[in-house]
């Protein structure tokens, strides 16, 4: 199993790895553990993509979003650790939805970044816990917002 | 102090086991913490409770909606554990409460889950730190999601 | 670096560590990891600071509030560690803003907290990761709740 060569075999462009948008680490590494920002959806030329699902964007454009911010990740985890094979597992994903009071699949939207970890890790190690979500608002109108945690190599 | 005991003692049924509703894992086990993904209001019958407090379901009903999520993630501790004594206590909660943007009950429906968390583990372990927000909306339009991190007996 | 002497430095007041509005615990130590639940902006003779962000208040007042929350976490620390120097860095915080459907600078607001935490505990070990997010309400019409998660020095 190898995680950057994983990658490559999806045919997939990194964004740039995007600078704190406030006073916070983008990664933080304690023991064996490696805490991930909330990330936004940076797409390849660097802006953000915009939109609240249910209103602006339909779930299927607001799942490609949260695979832009799986791929956002990604780019957080190549600039700091070097390569994606440094991860271990997927521990946990919190995957936050812009959308209106009654958007009712944030679960098939999260799948966007959860299929992008899954194919990058294998599905044992690809998937962790999750919780799928409904926000009010998120910064810059953008549809969605997804923090992480993950396991390192020992 | 017999968690499994405790919990006969309630006369409460556990709903079934839910499978994930999306790409990811009820519970997952890292070290000497488990944790558990965000969990709906799964019924006995395997259905979900559904409704936004403050529109469709007031604050008690929400209430009852929180310990039916407390039962759903205590059905995925017992199916994958084997027992609720493998926990030493609750580390931490995180309570969603789909709600309309007024509603400022959301500690009050919580408690509907900590209340049961707290009689099964008793007073101090069965308590830990806890947020209680208000989710624009929820999969399904569950009135409650929760996720949890529970630390295991060594 | 005295994190205690950098916070009398600030001239700043505490207010009092608040009593927990539910079934929870405000703080919990497990391993080398403190865990802080959602706090709300406690202001200093007891009472909470309301409004809605995008509505009630503006970003500049949001993020007053903000500075508020991270001064109740600070009095809860304090009251539960004796001292802020216990605190090695600040691993996490999650900065969750009670706001309009069209808000967009939670960053902006959450700031407030991680400004006041980056004066504590100095530009590296004083800075976590984090996310921002817009909440569609939050108990008692708080304008920020926040929770996080401090490594403590050996």
């Amino acid at each position: 199993m190898d995680a950057d060569q994983n990658f490559q075999q999806l045919n997939l462009t990194l964004p740039p790895a995007p600078k704190p948008a406030g006073i916070y680490k983008p990664i933080l590494i304690s023991g064996t553990l490696a805490y991930v920002s909330g990330h936004g959806s940076v797409q390849t030329d660097g802006t953000l993509m915009r939109g609240k699902a249910g209103a602006d964007i339909n779930a299927d454009e607001a799942k490609l979003a949260a695979r832009q911010v799986g791929l956002t990740i990604l780019a957080t985890l190549k600039a700091n650790l070097g390569s994606l094979n440094r991860v271990a597992r997927v521990i946990k994903v919190l995957g936050m939805v812009n959308a209106t009071p009654d958007f009712e699949r944030h679960p098939y939207v999260i799948n966007g970044c959860s299929e992008l970890f899954a194919s990058v890790w294998g599905p044992d190690n690809g998937i962790g816990v999750r919780s799928a979500v409904g926000m009010g608002s998120l910064p810059d109108n953008i549809p969605v917002e997804i923090e992480a945690v993950f396991e390192l190599k020992a």
